[in-house]
């Protein structure tokens, strides 16, 4: 095992309701003014949105409101956020919705405390030294955004689909109610399971060092979210499978699978990172596009592993057949594995690719992928 | 899944030399003075003991200290720890050791701050509000102490082996160096197996709930327990085996493997604390002669998830056939399966029973376990 520090201060309140103690939690914790931050109106129409704000009246916390996060959440409105918590001097930020928001009230948690323009920070010139506390409730399982203290925020001006990454943004107290993910479409669905897959399999193919224990980590979160995810499909209903995709989903990404392996890398991200900047395609669904063919260009370097993980998730034997299969199961959920079926033209391929590559820069891998690499992959896509 | 609340603030530090920086930590945490918690002076003896004080002098850390803990360790050596921070008026606790000095550490970091007698919260009469801050130095993979809140104490006075559990014990800051396991002889690292199957064993069997992840996840400790102790009885310097079997102790008993399976129940350390009360066996020698007999007695109770672990863990397809191959593997290592091994003789059963079932009863499992169903699964050991 390779030296690494582990740290994850966030406390999870998993079930049915606890979003309704939100207000009593906050209380607990000294906090009387908070900005409320969510997205484009979903919580207004299912309840949600009377649910938390009657358990902050009754808890007297005053607050501010953020709406109309978008997927893919950018710059402009992280900047409305700062300067809302700042003139109102709030003590938290409290998100609710998926990864966007959530992302977003990271960044304003960030912001509001850093003295210069946070995304400096996402840029990799700077760092953050503090941030306000952040809750969330959490409404889509896929960005473990809940349980980790990443950001990934899209600057509209440039075109830049960058992130940050702090122990300071852990949030300190996340409520995962499966019961309000049961409105998940199926398109988001299949998306959510794409990106969760992608969070663990990603690591996995680069680590340096591959404890069995790690392995096995790693190949139990996969195993899970396929037959999860199929079981979904039939019976969107089905509260155990839905809670247990929330879960696992938390775990993919949460510094738990990489512990010990030397980190890995993350090309598929920062491939992806630039589609979605450049075509505004879901994370998800362009993580189904980018993962195949990297496996592709990359099964050679890694070969033992690659094969490890065609037999242990679908008993086979050869790293392409492993390949194979996967691609296979998300096409038969419908999510994307070709550049043609987002409608991204082949001719924008070298864009995308230079997007990517000032990405790998930041993101320090800026040699083990060329521009001419990256090219290379998103051909077999 | 069941609802459930997980929140493990602890931070893990793994890895070779990682001790040199404790001075540094805890000055980093604003800590100028400490009582260090330590064993029997075999840190005095291998180095570790000079390299802590030398880090704890460069960084102005005082320190008290406190030697000479025992395995199951003893009420008296918490109420000396327990004076000496009072009196020295320390802002913290350092153990240096296993989960014996861990578990010692946590009762004076609890006790210190306690208004009356600390042994009236492990007799289950009161609850701690308050501890110290707690920092570790691990020396012996096995009670996951150092990423827990729990710690076992016997009282001397009375033959009672019982236990507290809060979050405000889990350490503040763990530091895993596995090279300082690497002369943990065969007996203890047997031992020590025994113990880290148990932790995860007893709850994935008398859980109500059995996600599919969480069962993955406990029968990945398991089968890694199992290989890692056959590769280090045969080379007990190899370093990445050690690494691995200590990150794999802690993750069996942290909060993880229960979470939302309603968190089962502890039988098997129920009547093992008795066995070490009266007979001061070591806790993994109890527990692998207590285990078995409890799986044969309650086996009918959850026969699909005995049938799951015998195939999952041992490629067998009977519950009883599992119980088999896990009894020949403890023999196989050299841990004791039946009370006469470890010369306990038959006719204490009943006192072994009656000692056990008071602790039952302080666990909430009065009713489950009566004094006759006790001795009825100590007959079959």
């Amino acid at each position: 095992m390779t030296p690494f520090s582990y740290h994850n201060p966030t406390r999870i309140e998993f079930g049915p309701g606890k979003e309704n103690n939100i207000g009593q939690w906050l209380k607990e914790d000294g906090i009387e003014h908070i900005l409320l931050v969510y997205g484009e109106g979903s919580i207004k129409k299912n309840g949600l949105y009377e649910r938390v704000v009657d358990s902050l009246k009754l808890s007297n916390i005053k607050f501010d409101e953020l709406s109309d996060i978008i997927s893919n959440p950018v710059l402009s409105k992280v900047y409305e956020g700062i300067a809302m918590a700042q003139s109102a001097n709030v003590q938290a930020i409290l998100a609710v919705g998926g990864g966007s928001v959530i992302d977003t009230a990271k960044a304003i948690a960030a912001g509001t405390l850093y003295d210069g323009d946070i995304w400096e920070c996402y840029e990799g010139k700077s760092e953050i030294t503090s941030a306000l506390p952040l809750y969330t409730i959490v409404t889509l399982a896929a960005a473990a955004s809940e349980m980790n203290g990443n950001s990934v925020i899209t600057n509209e001006a440039t075109q830049q689909k960058y992130s940050i990454g702090s122990k300071l943004l852990n949030p300190r107290l996340s409520i995962v109610n499966p019961e309000l993910m049961q409105s998940v479409s199926k398109e988001y669905l299949v998306y959510s399971a794409s990106d969760i897959i992608a969070h663990a399999l990603e690591t996995y193919l680069t680590a340096t060092d591959h404890p069995h224990f790690q392995s096995r980590l790693v190949e139990s979160i996969i195993k899970s979210v396929i037959e999860l995810t199929d079981r979904l499909i039939e019976h969107p209903e089905d509260y155990h499978a839905r809670a247990e995709f929330a879960w696992v989903s938390s775990q993919a990404l949460n510094g738990l699978t990489t512990s010990g392996t030397g980190g890995g890398n993350w090309p598929n991200h920062m491939i992806e990172h630039a589609l979605s900047a450049l075509f505004n395609i879901p994370h998800g669904a362009g993580l189904s596009i980018v993962v195949p063919a990297w496996m592709s260009w990359y099964k050679q370097k890694n070969k033992a592993h690659f094969e490890r993980f065609a037999k242990e998730v679908f008993g086979k034997e050869s790293a392409e057949e492993g390949i194979t299969m996967l691609k296979r199961w998300y096409s038969s959920i419908g999510t994307p594995i070709t550049l043609s079926q987002a409608n991204i033209p082949k001719e924008r391929i070298s864009d995308i690719a230079k997007n990517a590559h000032s990405l790998a820069v930041v993101w320090g891998m800026g040699e083990l992928y060329s521009v001419e690499d990256i090219i290379a992959i998103l051909e077999g896509a």
